[in-house]
């Protein structure tokens, strides 16, 4: 039986899955054959498509020379479970996989070729996705929290599985995310918060039925459901003294309770955990170390062919800033590079990209290309926390690629270093955009995209994008205002890899010295003098000889290492002159200058695009472009008006500096 | 039938009327005549002392010569209703009251003097309240607020009124409540938060009758209950189109609405205002005056001989911090003055004491006294908001009394142009200790005696206060820890009067920029030069002039202004020389490692008074001294980082101070 097509709510977006994307498969003739239920999506899919623009489906009969359009077709041939071919010969269309998953990718690939699929002759091509794990964590509490709500960082409403203590139970809204999540390669999803509270640890025993709910409406979309689990789960939910990772009852413990999770969901993809950070339990609490602790949910996992993805994200959170010994971005590192080695198979380190949290511009992470027997996963966040919590356009594909590409060690680029996988920390809610604002849909497609192949050229993963989601008419202005977004957020905020300037707490808006004096080890020092973090070996922190050659003595000086780099790395005067020949000083002033002028511009050219778009998504964008332009000057006078009175420089071509 | 004493939950603690205050009165032989509720609480109260200490009491039998230790005579004396007379002649002594209030208040007088009540001869003593009204305002929600809690401000716990959207019901606890604030002399309470919220604006209609019950919990300790009300009810509650305060529908609304409280409540004391303030509803919305609003509601309840207390806390809270023509310290002053003269009688327009927002060092607000057509009151803040947040030792008693006795106009002191009289925000709540910390009772009992008496001394107050709440033992000791406590705790936060230095939202610890970028008013300009506000005529906003000469012409120079207020009133230059002798930058390092020390030698103080104080007292006091300490320390150590980064000037007797 094909799997009907999940049915949006009325007033929610069909974001890059229109009816119009189908247009081309609907309007043919189409042969699918093979049996399993992604089959069924997939017939699903080509049906409704039909239905819609007049074409017809079969199942299983013989091909015959032209009598069809598209061919779809599952069977032995010997191509991994998510490959799928594409060729066309003699005005048919074939896409064959050995796999439902390989399938279901297939058509979606059909879908994004539009009419371009069906004309002329096409060799065929093999699609084989780079990564095999390219997941979404999502940071949604079950139960509002008193401080960070539904959603941690959630910027798009509530959340699409939970609501106020419970699940939403809204399945085919579940659905239609999954759906929308394969036409862009995800194949994995963390329903809860990393950061597991009471309400939450109970999904992994007494409530594992909500989430088996869950993932069985996720599963016709190739998608497998990963939880993120207490590693206190042991003491708090089975009453034991103890969670030591070495503790024989503890192992039989976890072995239980895992069995138990791959009885409710036996596709289940595994645990996600977050331990020893910022106040979450772990095993240094037992004097165990994160190997250990790994290891110990990796082994209650191995059996049903599960992975515990373990997070890197481990310092100091009461770091005293008095201290500038500590640093830290070297904590990762740090922690981990020792254990290189001692993980399970199973077990996958997750990294964030960068070394402290997601700044505009960070550095990527030392610790990637550093623990070649381990594991790693790459984390990225597409929820926008530090980059204009989607009020604000900025498009994240042209730094995600930067990291990806980073040649982070012997020639090896972070894409192909990350063999755990690419996570990333999802930034759709139960909004009606699904990700408030209508364009932060371009970075949760681009984030799936990059995943199933991180060398893609993020500008035409945008263009893609665009076409799926709007249709002929505005591309070219929409990817002008997409296009240098990200450069653009960087201009008017933190300068030069310094970050967060932002307001504590909630993080949205300048607050130069909201960090300063904290104990979250971010710090700038800005004085009367200079700005910067001394980083380097010589006379640092020594961070940057965390890096492999020939990173490490790149960023060692501040005369080779970037300019977009340098108060990460430096601590240097107001008068220090950048690569560029400006003085640090003036380049903050004409950056932020810039970055405004570059906002009103991209305001103004969507205004331009007003009968080219439809007028809800059109409004909406509108308002957010109000906003977005209101902070971006509070973000350019408070920055500027805070160095001006450090550092008594006026600008020198005299523009307006608050005093 | 004398009324029961109230009894005190298990644990909770009997603050300044503990049993052995009563020793000598419960010891001897009383009578009680005369007759009213107010009698019965008297008898309630001396029956209790005698069944504890073995005396006697009866009621209206003749005074035989010498029968009696004390006798309590409510009669027609020709005194004010809350006046009363003390002698002692021939071994009786003997008060006397025209009102039951007075003779309550005689009571409490005998039961503060003890023994010296009770020995010797004492010519008539005529007591009378300088300020006829002696407020307290609860800012308790009573649904739980998302961001502000239960209690706005408050650190003691839960309310003493509500609890999660209703009334607590224990009405022991609120009568033990009144029966405390009486024995201090305060006689007037508002229930609920000046900002009024949805659920609390139904209090005054729907809800009234639970208002009512705490209303007849306090009546029998001679204490009014009044209502924070919202300036749109008419529209919130009455469903009017407009709250208009010209309109006659509206006045109806009111007129009717006020009718039904005092029906539900025959002694209702008055409303509260909080209007066009931060965000509260008012009449500028239809182009009304304070004066217009204020009288809409004093017409309301002009027939039964209640009051409005109209807050004059009205100000911009959207300011641009980069426009610095607009002063928020001129504001109350701007909205006010020209409206002297047009508020009905029973209207008192409520001022707090500085023209911030209780700050540790304010100047007093110019609007008392420049406002002799308009019944005033003034606003004090018990609840440590600003001052340690009753976690740290801060007792308020001298800044209460420099500000009290301060001559704000021809010599007459701010206590004498207070005709409304004296209001305060209270610090108490459902917490053992009532204020959190035990030692913020005594500004709890200060407040109230300041009120009956405004130009007595503190220090005397402090001593009354420790003597009823300890006994005899570590008087010397405890006066000790409070005497500078309130000087300690601005040496070590804001300096020079500039204040706000505060961490945003929950206004505990130091953030030296957190307000300096926000629309809230309140910035110090701090640059690399120098600091400070420049309030002169002469050359900054203009506020100086506001006050009455001399203090227009005191506070306009820099060299005439005092060095406390310094930096309220001027910008000047880290290197400029104080009155001390110090320069600026080097009393900012000099303050804070004192206030530092302060703390510890206090803590060390407290210590030694380990034998005597019980030991839940003493142990819940010394483990919030750690907390104060550790607070201290980041205060000294932010502030004077903040100010050597920013001037770049050592400390010129090289402590250590971080770079």
């Amino acid at each position: 039986m094909p799997l009907p097509v999940p049915v949006l709510p009325e007033g929610v977006d069909p974001a890059w899955l229109p009816p119009a994307a189908f247009r081309a498969v609907g309007s043919g003739r189409t042969l699918i054959r093979g049996s399993g239920p992604l089959v069924e999506t997939v017939h699903g899919e080509v049906a409704e498509a039909c239905r819609r623009f007049g074409g017809r489906v079969v199942r299983d009969a013989e091909p015959e020379g032209g009598a069809y359009d598209l061919v779809l077709d599952l069977g032995v041939h010997d191509l991994g479970d998510e490959d799928f071919t594409l060729a066309r010969q003699g005005g048919t269309t074939a896409v064959t996989a050995s796999g439902g998953r390989g399938l279901l990718y297939g058509l979606f690939h059909v879908v994004r070729l539009g009419e371009a699929a069906f004309t002329g002759e096409r060799e065929r091509e093999r699609h084989h996705p780079a990564l095999a794990l390219r997941m979404l964590d999502h940071w949604d509490n079950v139960a509002v929290h008193p401080v960070m709500g539904q959603v941690e960082r959630g910027y798009a409403g509530g959340s699409l599985f939970w609501e106020d203590g419970r699940a939403r139970g809204d399945l085919e809204r579940v659905r239609a995310y999954g759906r929308l999540l394969a036409a862009c390669g995800i194949n994995a999803v963390a329903v809860n918060n990393v950061n597991v509270h009471e309400t939450e640890a109970h999904l992994l025993t007494d409530r594992i039925g909500e989430v088996a709910a869950i993932a069985e409406a996720l599963q016709p979309y190739g998608i497998r459901t990963h939880l993120s689990v207490s590693f206190a789960a042991p003491v708090l939910l089975g009453g034991l003294p103890t969670a030591d990772p070495l503790d024989e009852g503890v192992r039989g413990w976890w072995a239980e309770a895992t069995g138990a999770v791959y009885e409710a969901i036996p596709d289940f993809g595994g645990y996600v955990v977050k331990a020893d950070s910022e106040g979450q339990p772990g095993p240094f609490a037992y004097g165990r170390s994160h190997a250990d602790g790994a290891n110990l949910l990796a082994a209650a996992l191995e059996p049903y062919g599960g992975t515990v993805h373990w997070r890197a994200f481990v310092y100091d959170h009461c770091q005293d800033w008095r201290d500038r010994g500590t640093d830290r971005a070297r904590a990762a590192y740090d922690h981990f590079v020792p254990l290189d080695g001692a993980f399970a198979d199973n077990a996958v380190l997750q990294v964030k990209h960068g070394p402290i949290d997601f700044q505009v511009r960070e550095p990527v992470s030392p610790l990637i290309g550093a623990m070649p027997g381990t594991r790693l996963a790459v984390e990225l966040q597409v929820t926008q926390e530090y980059t204009g919590q989607q009020r604000h356009v900025c498009w994240l594909g042209p730094m995600w690629s930067e990291v990806l590409r980073f040649p982070a060690e012997q020639g090896s680029s972070v894409g192909e270093l990350t063999r755990g996988g690419l996570i990333a920390v999802s930034n759709a809610g139960d909004d009606p955009f699904w990700t408030g604002h209508p364009l932060a849909q371009a970075n949760l497609y681009t984030f799936g995209r990059l995943a199933w192949r991180p060398d893609a050229e993020p500008g035409e993963v945008l263009d893609e994008w665009i076409g799926l989601t709007f249709g002929p008419g505005p591309e070219a202005g929409l990817h002008a205002v997409f296009d240098g977004s990200w450069r653009t957020y960087e201009k008017y905020t933190a300068p030069l890899g310094v970050g967060f300037m932002v307001q504590p707490g909630h993080h949205y808006g300048p607050s130069v010295d909201g960090y300063e004096y904290s104990p979250w080890g971010t710090y700038h020092f800005a004085d009367r003098d200079g700005i910067g973090v001394d980083r380097s070996v010589a006379t640092g922190t020594g961070y940057a000889g965390q890096y492999a050659k020939p990173w490490a003595e790149l960023y060692e000086s501040p005369d080779t290492c970037p300019d977009e780099l340098l108060l990460f790395f430096h601590h240097v005067s107001y008068g220090h002159t950048l690569h560029s020949g400006k003085t640090v000083i003036q380049h903050i002033y004409d950056t932020h200058f810039e970055g405004v002028a570059e906002v009103e511009e991209a305001r103004e050219l969507w205004a331009s695009l007003a009968g080219l778009v439809d007028p809800v998504r059109h409004t909406r964008v509108a308002e957010r472009y109000e906003e977005q332009l209101r902070s971006a000057r509070e973000w350019r006078d408070q920055i500027n008006s805070y160095f001006f009175r450090k550092s008594g420089v006026p600008d020198e071509r005299g523009r307006r500096v608050h005093p």
